[in-house]
């Protein structure tokens, strides 16, 4: 068994976002790898990239010291997973609910926001990383988070585009409402404790209404 | 002469930043303690604080590997000095900005939200910093920082009430959407970049309006 209960230290709240996130990386194979990936996430997200070690993360993992590096060759390579994991789940979660709209500009913005304020909230440890960690990335990995980052900006922005064409949204600057409606439904994760008085669904219907009053056009 | 402009190897945005702040903090005195702060906030920002040691700090200042002993206790009292001028700084503009502007609801939260915006802009390396670590303040220094915030906050939420009251705003969810809009000038500071587009001016101009957006009544 590995030992890692005894070596955590967790809040409640940790512990809760961890098990989702076994849960939600459960097709990453095999096991050993996965419990590295979620223990980097508590790793990094204690005392920052620079300041771990791949030894911290190990232990986390219940693995001996130098464990890591059987499945990751660096510490820099297991942060490049997590941001990309995270990243790509992301933009597959706005594309299905941008698809799963009915398909009104109004609904499928709702939708999209929707879906990434609950994942904010659920997920913000994770979040929080990958965010706050984007510059400890090598130049290729972060090209490569960022380019799947603007595609989830260009969904929005497409949304706000056929809202404007179709004469349903008034929006004056496409390009920094795009930016601002991202960064509303982003920011959940910075400032969201499970602690607090709400569920990560309200906040996300909160947020859907949020941004569909930052668009609407009024009469 | 300090030999600080040999070690830092910052890139143009920075010195750019590191030259307002010493600015902006040019009533922190002696001289010193204040270079102290800004190499902190550089330091901090280019690996994390936890990797960050008092002699890098030092180093950045000018000052011997000891210096930093000198005007501060440790490297967490650095990290305190810099969030509480940086929150306290911000609380006042707020104020400012809340009184300058006439008295409707509308002008004051666009002259707050504005302030802020800007402000997340042309110190966004600053903001980072505090954002991000908050979680490494001592418990103390947390809860102080956590006051002021609170104070701004309160001035959002009586903004959104009071324009409530009288009738100019439409805003179902108070505590949610006080929140959202803070969220969304906070952020400011995580997503630009010196080398983007817009000026912070513009930005402040923009998000001005989008704040309105999110509580004005719609006829």
């Amino acid at each position: 068994m590995p030992r890692r209960n005894t070596v955590l230290r967790l809040s409640p709240e940790e512990e809760l976002e961890m098990r989702a996130l076994e849960d939600g990386w459960r097709e990453i194979e095999p096991a050993t790898a996965r419990r590295l990936l979620v223990a980097g996430v508590m790793a990094f997200a204690a005392k920052g990239y620079h300041a771990t070690t791949t030894r911290d993360i190990a232990e986390r993992a219940g693995l001996s010291p130098g464990g890591l590096y059987v499945h990751f060759a660096s510490k820099e390579e297991l942060l490049y997973r997590i941001s990309l994991a995270g990243t790509r789940e992301s933009l597959e979660h706005v594309r299905k609910a941008a698809m799963a709209a009915d398909n009104t500009p109004q609904a499928r913005l709702r939708a999209v926001i929707e879906s990434l304020a609950v994942r904010g909230a659920r997920y913000h440890t994770t979040g929080r990383v990958i965010e706050y960690e984007l510059g400890s990335l090598d130049e290729g990995h972060r090209a490569e988070v960022a380019a799947l980052r603007r595609e989830i900006a260009a969904i929005v922005r497409e949304i706000l585009e056929d809202g404007r064409r179709q004469g349903v949204f008034d929006v004056p600057d496409v390009e920094g409402t795009t930016v601002a409606v991202l960064s509303l439904a982003v920011d959940v994760a910075r400032w969201y404790r499970t602690s607090g008085r709400r569920a990560p669904e309200e906040i996300g219907d909160l947020y859907a209404d949020l941004a569909w009053r930052l668009v609407r056009k009024v009469p």
